[in-house]
């Protein structure tokens, strides 16, 4: 048994460090009024003024554990930085508004790459709307750091949170799953390896290297009142009990119904299912509606050119029964346990 | 001469880069109606609704480059993370709201240090209205790194910036200057050192672990009209000449005038001005305002407990004339170069 004063980060995991953080922190400084939603979620929801409600997201990237530069362009670093944000923001059914950058330099990076980082930044946020409105620069001699907290706003009604899902209620996601963890896994292979050399490669690197915040299905989600969202980070079977347990239900999903890139399961087919499920870094939405909504939702996802494909319901919670199963193309149906990544126990 | 396009952050310097790096972005997320003031202050200003403002800023701390973890305790450093950046709201006039936090640890930090982090953190949030709002947890293998994003606002009126400085205005400080640069320099000092063992020197070491934000009067500056303000973080001498440029004035201050802390002096008769006007982090407010309205907050300062010393006054712009020239006690006059920090041309 490892002595309180000296359990490290990595004994007690990512997780466990966030609630023992918060615990740390006066109860006055974690809740407020003005703060609908703080600690916990991936965004924090502020009233700026009672009628009014902002999302604030922030999100680092550390070279050697986020990215490696002898595997992206500086281009796509600059669009990925700013859309895992902008991810959280489009979860939240938010408008992305501005944002600010830290970044921590070597200071041996050459300035025409930092320029194309910029660039690629630059090309999203004006895609979104975002405006750079400033941030820092500090010496980081070990590693390259980048650092951004984006601020998005809701002009009308409240932001989506993940904790608002009910029993009876249908659960989706955006997209097709398990590209970007595909592309991960091809950076790594020698770039003579059959699977880097297949026509598909290309476009599954481009996944993992340049997310697209999916911030119009967002808006549709909050339009037409989905009950609850989160943008998939750390793969689906990673995400889903985090959104069940904070709105205190169960699910059943079917393994059968999950949208996996074609691709994914033509290259991998020994782990294409682990690669959609575990893999993370999909940036698709994840969501809860009642069926009525969930059928509005599904085509007004298709007007705007977005895929929307149900995956299973919600159950009341049941006390000792799990909170995820997974029901298998035999019909067996399997226990989920949470196991989302974690930093400080896994490497890049 | 250095290629274009070899060049690197090292060649270009911190602030030929941001110039460099805005000039990356596409013109329209760079300036909006909503944002008054964007990159190249210490903070941004937003305008959530047409009568409120807000104010962003963001700071980063990098082990060894900002911090060494036998320098600091880890509630000092909690305190000094949240403090910088509440520093920059204070230099406004706002006031703080809510700070999101995105810590890169290494893996091997004790949960138990880092709760002192978070006692330190909070217990400066606590006493000064901020409320914890969440943030990010990464690994970050080779060292520790704190960024902390802090938001402000400003129910009635507009922040102040470092651009309103007008020819006539009497220019001031607050406190006393150096003591926080001599901290510094005492912890390099071996701790049987004279310096270390004098009965001054953990006071002007915990001035450099424990920077008080000047928050209450920052909020006089600006109630009562204050013409430009910033918070001193390079210097008075590096700070200064950025003010100036901003406002397109000049100024001559009084080096006798300058507040030097006494013990500044005591410990340092070799360097001790260098020391108050070079060595930064003091996180005093530097401002400027009309004669009459100079008076006035000098009066109102005393009320809250806070000094404030005027040292000089500003001057309409000459071209070809130094901008800031500093009057000697011999009555000679020196131009000043502006001379900041320079994160990557010096060393911690």
């Amino acid at each position: 048994m490892i002595d309180d004063a000296q359990r490290t980060v990595r004994d007690l995991g990512e997780f466990g460090l966030i609630d023992a953080l918060r615990a740390a922190l006066p109860p006055e400084t974690v809740a407020g009024d003005r703060l609908r939603l703080g600690i916990g979620d991936d965004a924090a929801i502020w009233r700026p003024t009672p009628d009014a409600e902002q999302v604030i997201t922030t999100d680092s990237l550390v070279e050697g554990v986020h990215f490696r530069l002898d595997w992206t362009d500086w281009a796509s670093l600059g669009h990925k930085t700013l859309a895992v944000n902008l991810s959280d923001i489009a979860a939240m059914g938010a408008w992305p508004r501005l944002a600010v950058l830290s970044l921590g330099l070597r200071g041996d990076e050459r300035v025409a790459d930092l320029e194309r980082f910029y660039h690629g930044l630059g090309r999203l946020a004006a895609a979104t709307g975002t405006l750079i409105a400033g941030g820092d620069i500090v010496a980081s001699p070990t590693a390259l750091t980048l650092h951004l907290t984006a601020l998005g706003d809701l002009p009308d009604g409240q932001a989506l949170t993940r904790a608002g899902a009910q029993a009876g209620d249908l659960i989706a996601v955006s997209g097709t799953l398990g590209a970007a963890a595909a592309g991960l896994r091809l950076l790594s292979l020698a770039p003579a390896s059959p699977q880097r050399r297949a026509t598909t490669a290309l476009a599954l690197i481009a996944s993992h290297l340049r997310p697209e915040p999916r911030l119009r299905l967002g808006h549709v989600l909050r339009q037409h009142g989905a009950s609850a969202a989160m943008d998939l980070s750390d793969g689906l079977l990673g995400d889903l009990p985090k959104m069940l347990q904070a709105s205190q239900v169960a699910a059943e999903i079917d393994a059968t119904a999950i949208p996996v890139a074609a691709a994914v399961r033509a290259l991998f087919p020994d782990d294409w299912f682990a690669l959609a499920t575990r893999g993370g870094e999909d940036y698709e939405l994840l969501f809860t509606a009642a069926p009525p909504v969930m059928a509005t939702i599904v085509s007004e996802a298709a007007v705007i050119g977005a895929t929307v494909t149900t995956i299973g319901a919600v159950q009341p919670q049941v006390p000792g029964h799990p909170r995820l199963t997974l029901r298998q193309p035999s019909g067996e149906a399997q226990a989920i346990e949470g196991g989302a990544f974690d930093h400080f126990r896994a490497g890049y």
